[in-house]
């Protein structure tokens, strides 16, 4: 296997998008990732993307893609697993070309959400849940996170105003993105005071919704050799896992196996430790899943998660710093494209270009995607130089 | 690259199937792929699927195989790319095999199309076209293949009759292939006398849908060294390439150039001619789709494509054997499995294993899946012994 670089990010702000198509979204973030990387074709695109099919009336959106980039005769494909669909099309175009079938991919993971009405979209994003078992019983995907919050308090004696802290540093972050969605900081009274959604999830402890791409071009890491001045950024380690679909088929519902799994092979590729990652992009959907990713990938220790968030060692300057760029909750979830963003914002943080929340010295950097309530989760490491 | 070969193979029948769900029909795929291959667990697993998002409200569909069939911690992911989306999660899982991240994959398609109400399909089919410039206008599928069946009959003379060879040939050869959904030979008054859908195409134009699931398993070919007795089928060749989504923003709407482009790719890496192929197991969704792919992918000169059906030759005694399990019309389309049921049937034939429409000597064989009208095309090649 070939080591790969990525040589181009591009991304478009997150927000409701009234005025552009899907097609367009993707198709601004991917011309940036080109023109960034200097490329004009790639060989193959892979899409992530969670519901075209039903939110936008168009499956097939790999192809469409190619041929709005004017990519014409380019392989490609869609891929798809949720809410990691764009890590997933990471994954895809890094062993496309690691495999040495292509020499240049473009990764693009795109969603517009807001061309479905509110009640409507609510059942798309429980397609991502078991329909037999969870999403038919009445299941929103909220709830079935909300289920998962109220055991893990109950199971570790922690009371929901002691997840605050994730959602203060993500709008802290986000503050500085002018791609995020929210770009406010809050108070503990903005967190207290919040709506609820599904008990004891509220507004402040899930990500908002979204519509915006994100894109990233990859070659391999020797066609660089030539460039010494390059930013040249490795993917050193690339690890995916899964758990059963429906949380309640789960032995231990408050633990990210499948984040465990994926890490921890992450780890053993990179040649890394936890402690060794300066900037870890966590799949901050719901403060939950903060607080569980950062145990399962071995930054707390079981039950610990809040106590890491609560010392303040998730901020920029902290031993763990995650959602730098406003993570899910600040910057948005716009689902099939949100492991395109946080791959993107690793790569800002390892090039140092990540202004108002840059991590100093950010050498390496993580970036864990989770699909489905911990049913899908795929961790990427990245190195700068 | 390490060269692959499929060790497993595995099948469901095609018909209206109402006592099964979409998992329990690709599980059983699967689990037929994995008994066959002597395996009990694989690393990842790719499905193809194309719209289990709205007929069957999941997405997420990798994930929710790899636990139906029990594969918990596997990878697994869900590729789309239309009608093509079958050999998409094959050439998804090839690549994985070949680039060393993977030691052992399944591949499989599955599509259950009954689900939904048949006008709701129709639109759902739709999304594979462009749903700005075609869909939103009111073209089905079909419709956008008969435009380009009367503009091939305008530009080389044919008539509608001349296409009847293909359908007689394909439910000639269904007719002994257990799996297929329609298992009787047709005339060519049954031809002459059928319904039309979209003038020219009548139904014994076009593929039937139906629900159903067929899977492959990958390994290294390089591990079969040690069982010499093993009836090992090699991956020659696997090549995709794109065209524009809109039939209309092709310059030729009668010429395929993504079956030219990923033929030509195909032949090259495996290093045959077209003549060499023994069996092609092409995509007749209609039977205008035949003849292009048979002319596109250098069987027959261009607009000859009839020619060679009228004349015999692409029966299983002929020179270019196509459909011989059936094809796409008289085996049945569920979209996302057929690309996979084209390698299953590829297979079988290569095995010798294809009773009643065995091609005699077979040893090389060709399956080419298209997603959308011509717009996404995958060709592979696999070669006996």
């Amino acid at each position: 296997m070939r080591e790969v670089a990525v040589i181009g990010i591009g991304q478009t702000p997150i927000e409701e998008q009234w005025d552009k198509s899907l097609k367009e979204l993707a198709g601004e973030a991917a011309l940036a990732a080109l023109h960034d990387a200097g490329l004009e074709r790639v060989d193959s695109i892979f899409v992530g993307n969670m519901m075209s099919g039903s939110a936008n009336h168009q499956q097939h959106l790999g192809t469409q893609i190619a041929d709005w980039v004017g990519m014409r005769f380019a392989e490609a494909a869609h891929i798809e697993s949720a809410c990691s669909s764009g890590a997933a099309a990471f994954r895809a175009a890094l062993i496309a070309v690691s495999s040495g079938a292509v020499d240049a991919a473009l990764a693009v993971g795109a969603e517009k959400m807001s061309d479905s009405p509110s009640d409507e979209i609510t059942s798309e994003l429980a397609t991502a849940a078991d329909f037999d078992f969870e999403a038919e019983i009445g299941l929103s995907f909220v709830a079935i996170n909300a289920l998962a919050m109220r055991r893990y308090m109950f199971e570790h004696g922690w009371k929901k105003e002691d997840f605050a802290p994730f959602s203060i540093n993500a709008h802290a972050n986000g503050a500085h993105n002018p791609y995020a969605r929210f770009r406010s900081a809050i108070t503990e009274q903005d967190y207290f005071k919040a709506a609820m959604v599904a008990d004891p999830i509220s507004v402040m402890d899930a990500a908002g919704m979204g519509d915006g791409a994100a894109a990233v071009v990859l070659v391999p890491a020797e066609y660089l050799r030539a460039a010494p001045g390059a930013r040249i950024i490795r993917v050193a380690a690339s690890a995916a896992a899964t758990d059963t679909i429906a949380l309640a088929s789960r032995k231990e519902p408050t633990w990210l196996s499948a984040a465990e799994k994926s890490s921890r092979a992450a780890y053993a590729q990179a040649g890394v430790e936890p402690k060794d990652i300066d900037v870890f992009e966590a799949h901050d959907a719901f403060s939950i899943m903060a607080a569980l990713s950062l145990e399962a990938s071995g930054f707390a220790e079981r039950g610990q998660g809040p106590r890491l968030a609560l010392d303040g060692e998730i901020r920029p300057t902290g031993r763990v710093p995650i959602a730098t760029r406003g993570g899910l909750k600040a910057r948005g979830h716009p689902v099939g494209a949100t492991g395109m963003y946080q791959i993107v914002e690793v790569i800002q943080q390892l090039r140092g270009e990540a202004t108002g929340s840059q991590v100093d010295g950010a050498q390496i950097g993580m970036a864990q995607n989770i699909g489905g309530s911990g049913s899908n989760i795929i961790t990427h490491i990245l190195r700068a130089g």
